[in-house]
Parts: C-alpha cells; sequence; structure tokens
C-alpha cells in the first residue's frame, strides 16, 4: 500500500470472519475506475467475503489484476455477474457519475450494491436510488473510507457513544488530498458533471462523519464555497471547498476540502476532525501526526480527566464490513442504516448545489 | 502568570525598549475592567514605556495594585490622565461597549489609544472611532493578543510574508476558551449589549487574524451562527459562535470561538490556526501542544520541502509593542494599520449581526 496517494489508500485490518458454518457471501466487483475499490474488497474478504467475478468497462486489466490476486474470475460481460444467484453483493468504484445507474441495475437484479463514495452527484438520482431501494429491498451502502476505514475514527464513534466528551456540540473536519501529477488523473477527475463536485466527492466523507458523530438523523446546509485558486488550466476542477451545515439537533459542523497538500507531507493528507462536546473534545490525527513518529491513528481525547492520547492504528479493526456481511445475510442494519447513508448522499449534493463559487484573484 | 485562564493571559517578552536617548514614552491604563491590561502594560513596558497613571472607575482596587507593581501614580480621577501632557498613550481594557466611548474621550484628549480586543461592538460605534481618527490624528489601536502576543502566530506572519507557502488561499482558525466558575464571572460577561457578542468579542482575534494571514484589506461575511448550547441559566450568553468569511483577493476564513474548554486541559483553550497556501501549510498551536510536552508555540510547516516544526516559545518575542510605541513617536504604521485594525473590528461587529441564532434541542 503506498501512503502517498488517497487514491489507493486501502488499509489492511484485523481478517475477523462473521460468515457461519453453512453460510457464504459471494461478492463481485462491476467497477475498478476508482482506487479505492481495493479498500472496499480487501475489508469485505477481511470479514469474510468471497470474491467471485471482477468487471469493469473501462479498466479491464485493473479488473483481471484483481481477479488474479483473489482466485476470482475476470469477466468481460457485467450480466454474468448478474445472473448468477450465488452472488449476495456487487462492490463498485465507478465514475461518480456512473454510481448510481450502475447500482440500480445490480439491485434489480437482486443484489446488495456496495458503492464508494460519493454514492451518487443529483438530487434525481437520489431520488432513482430511494425507488430501488424500495423495489429492490437491496442495500446501497456507501464507502465511507475516512471514518469506516480509519481506526481512530471508528474508536471515537464509540468514545462519544459512551459519553466521554458529553452532548456533541460542533464538529469540524479537514480533508486535504494530494493533487499529484495532473496528468496522472483520469479524464473524468477534471469534468464536473462526471465528479460532482469536490463538496459531493471528497466532501460525501465529511457529513456522514458529521452525522455520525453528532448524531444527526438530518441536517442543513448553512452555507458553502468552491473555488479553483491554483489550477486555471482545468476550469472544472474544484481544488477548494468548504460547508458549514446543522444538524436536526442543532449541532454545528464545518468542513474543508482541498487538493493542496503540500508535496513535503509523507502521506496524500493531513486528515483531521475535531469533535467538541459540552464535556470534553476529541482530535484524530488520521494518516499521520505531522512531524513526528507517532503513526498514524491518533486520537487526543480531553475531558475532566485530563489530555489522553491513544494510539490506535492495528488496535481498533474495521467491523463495518463484517457488520455489513451480516447486514445482508440477517436483514439488519448494523453497519449503516440506509437512510444515514442517503442522508449524507443528499446533503453532499445539496452542498454542491448550494456553494457559491468564488472569483479568485492573483 | 496563570495559563488555566486566557482572562488573564499575559505573557512575558523578551525586554527590547525602542526608546531612543532623549525620549520618553508615558502612558497610563485608564480601565482594567478585563485582564487583558495585564498583557498590554507589560507589552508596552517591555518595550520601553514608562507606566505613569494608572485609572479604573470600577476597580480602583485593580488600577492600585497595578501602580504598586510598576513604581505608577493611581489616581481616581480619570481627568488626571487627560490633563497631562506627558502622556502619550491610553491603554485600556474596559467593559467591551465602553471601549470606544472611553477612547474617543482619550484622542479628543490628545492621546493615542489602545484598548483590548474587541475594540468595539456597534457599526455606530465604529463611525465614532472613525470620525475621532480623522478629527485627532491619533491612533486607536487594539490588543489583538492572539496574534500579537504569541510567537508561533507572529512567526507565521513572517514565514507568509517570505512566501513559505506559496499564495495563502485558507485560514481556519480555533479560538476555545474556558469560562471555569460562572459566578467568577462579572456581570457584564453576560449581558449581550455590555459583552457585544461571542462573534464580536473573542472572534474579533480571529477575524483579525484572517486579515493578516490572508493578506486582505477587506472581506465579506458569507455566513455565521451563534449559539447558547449548555449555560440555559445565563440567557445572553453565546458559549458558541463560527463564521465564515472570504477576502476582497478571494482567500477564504472559518473561525470557530467557543467557552467549552474540558475541565482537564492544562491552560485555559487551545488555540489553533490552520493556513492553507499553493505551496504549503502552517498549523499553530499557540498555547500548548496537547499531551505533549513540547511546550507552546508549535509551528508546523509543510511545504514542498518536507515536513518542519518550530518550537518558538521565547524566540521570536513580541515586536509589536516596540512598533506601537515608534508608530506614537514616529507617525508611522508599522506595528498595524489604522484601516487593518477598524477593519477586523468592523468585520466581526458585521459577523455578529449576521449570526443565526441556533435554536437547540436536549
Amino acid at each position: 500500500m503506498s501512503s502517498s496517494d488517497g487514491m489507493n489508500y486501502a488499509p489492511k485490518g484485523k481478517p475477523n470472519p462473521v460468515i457461519r458454518e453453512g453460510e457464504s457471501f459471494a461478492i463481485a466487483v462491476a467497477a475498478t475506475d476508482h482506487g479505492h475499490i481495493n479498500g472496499q474488497v480487501q475489508g469485505l474478504i477481511e470479514a469474510g467475503a468471497t470474491l467471485k467475478y471482477t468487471y469493469c468497462a473501462n479498466h479491464p486489466e485493473r479488473a483481471k489484476d484483481m481477479a488474479a490476486e483473489h482466485g476470482a474470475t475476470h469477466v468481460t460481460d457485467l450480466q454474468t455477474i448478474l445472473d448468477d444467484p450465488e452472488v449476495q453483493l456487487v462492490a463498485a468504484a465507478a465514475i461518480p457519475n456512473e454510481r448510481a445507474p450502475l447500482g440500480i441495475r445490480c439491485m434489480d437484479a437482486g443484489k446488495h450494491y456496495f458503492t464508494d463514495k460519493t454514492p451518487l452527484v443529483s438530487l434525481a438520482q437520489l431520488d432513482d436510488v430511494k425507488a430501488a431501494v424500495a423495489r429492490t429491498g437491496k442495500k446501497y451502502m456507501v464507502y465511507f473510507s475516512e471514518r469506516l476505514h480509519v481506526e481512530c475514527a471508528m474508536h471515537a464513534t464509540d468514545l462519544i457513544a459512551d459519553g466521554a466528551i458529553g452532548k456533541v456540540v460542533h464538529v469540524a473536519g479537514f480533508g486535504p488530498h494530494r493533487m499529484g501529477d495532473p496528468t496522472s488523473r483520469p479524464d473524468w477527475f477534471y469534468k464536473h458533471a462526471q465528479y460532482g463536485g469536490i463538496l459531493c466527492d471528497i466532501g460525501s466523507h465529511q457529513i456522514e462523519q458529521f452525522l455520525t458523530y453528532a448524531g444527526c438523523k438530518d441536517a442543513t446546509v448553512s452555507s458553502a464555497r468552491v473555488a479553483n485558486y491554483a489550477h486555471p488550466s482545468y476550469p472544472e476542477l474544484e481544488d477548494f471547498g468548504d460547508a458549514t451545515l446543522v444538524g436536526d439537533n442543532g449541532a454545528t459542523f464545518y468542513f474543508r476540502v482541498d487538493w493542496f497538500t503540500p508535496g513535503g507531507l509523507r502521506t496524500w493528507g493531513d486528515g483531521r476532525t475535531f469533535i467538541v462536546g459540552t464535556q470534553g473534545t476529541i482530535e484524530l490525527r488520521k494518516y499521520l501526526d505531522v512531524t513526528t513518529d507517532n503513526g498514524a491513528d491518533q486520537l487526543i481525547l480531553v475531558n475532566g480527566e485530563g489530555e489522553q492520547r491513544m494510539s490506535l492504528h492495528g488496535e481498533v479493526g474495521f467491523r463495518f464490513f463484517g457488520q455489513l456481511i451480516r447486514d445482508c445475510i440477517d436483514g439488519t442494519e448494523n453497519a449503516m442504516t440506509q437512510a444515514h447513508a442517503l442522508k449524507a448522499a443528499e446533503l453532499c449534493v445539496k452542498a454542491q448545489i448550494a456553494a457559491e463559487k468564488l472569483v479568485t484573484t492573483g
């Protein structure tokens, strides 16, 4: 795994299979356009899933490599996957604006769907997905990796539930990303209609975290902004975005996303989360503790008891994947509710729609 | 000095007198309602000023103690100060809504005025102050201590000017403060008309930093919010506020201020500033590096060269005070321009006026 490139971020978790005697859980991959597919598949396999097929319309070579790595079959026609009754879930990291149509096709074929974030790019797609969920009874689940696949972020979820900082009143999230060599990015990375805008794309992680940490079922976008500060040769790129939201319980949220990770940072982005409760605060330094050798997954808890640091890399694991598999098998919603996943999707699209496009000088 | 209480934050700088042979710079204190007056006076004395008088209408005992400490004369009538032609500058930390009237009275008596932040609490007061500046030719300067009296914050000013992170596109500031025992606070702390609102009061520090770091002459408030999340017995208190601004050069700003510093934090607040430039980032951990013994004034610079930490406590000093004295003597504006100080004042009032008052549940 390369930590210099968030596109291919795929942490290794503790294998913790959830498949019981006499059960099986076969999955297939239907799109490998974004490198997140590696993390999606790895998490599911560690939890006991069996990768049966891989497919990608745009990048068959990647799908072929993934099949070889996991002893799966590479197919050149999606229909093969959809027609196999043994496949229970289809994972995909398609081009963002193709994620919803692909998912709906899978769901209509009787498969659960597990997409890379952002799960969709328009309110029309949201309506289509909601209709598909109602029609098929299948899940449209989302790989919000910046919480689900980050150990300190998962532990924060538990600490808050345990009351370690009282009632959460505010969350702030910073999601800087590395652009890297602009020519290494695919065409769709620069086409607004395809990637959906920066708030919709990498902003979707952030909003999901707010809903989780603040315990909101709904929220309103208070303000949002996007800009292209430094990439004039890519006019449809937004290299900066931020937004403020207020939850249905009055909790407040701010997040910033950007493509300005400096060249000298040792990882793809210094992802941070700051949570303010009535009785304490939590800070997450997700991917590194900059200028130190403390390692990733630093959680800093301050409350009435004092200042406490937890170094959580390798300590927490990634329970989401096993819970998702069990949810598919058992018809439960322990990994994440459908309502929560689609609320995060709705709000990132609404933030994008609401965003003021800043005019910059110099 | 106690570091557990931001109200009395008064860092000791390197004495660096700027008064030349044959010059003198006599100052007086006209209000000690806020503990910041200690930092204001200390900074000026270290730079060579002589404290001649102290006075406080509401707290004569504090003024008397300060006089004893610095060999000054405690007076029971402000007019004594205003009538003494030797006094060149009057420093004061009055109740916020009394700062502008007091300052104007001093300026009309021919004195420069150096007030604690927030410098004023309404646009009407701003107009009055501008008129006084034009009428008297005297300075209405402001103790924006969270930059001017913080070594890492002053060094960031220089690093940015030197181009260490390219063009600044975004600044975020967190200004949490400790409430402490609510009964230890004066009455005016809980009266909105007197303290001016949280964005106007402790938010003024934040906006001044944005204007400085992003190099803006003006800015617009995009959004603002205030709340009373956890102090229902003080209905006029705002224990949370945040706002977004956009500068006249397109740079963006977010800041949060609150009264939720946890009881177990060793200082009064974990003040942070995050600056994103086109070529790098700067993070400031101003008053502590939480859970570590690294000391205050940590500056983390990341750019194309790599990750770099600077531990700056005792290394930078506080040049503002000496520059302010020289500005008063020489008629220059090197410490801070009048336009900058009053623009920060204007914007914090405008943020306060624009703020949505959140209704919170539970």
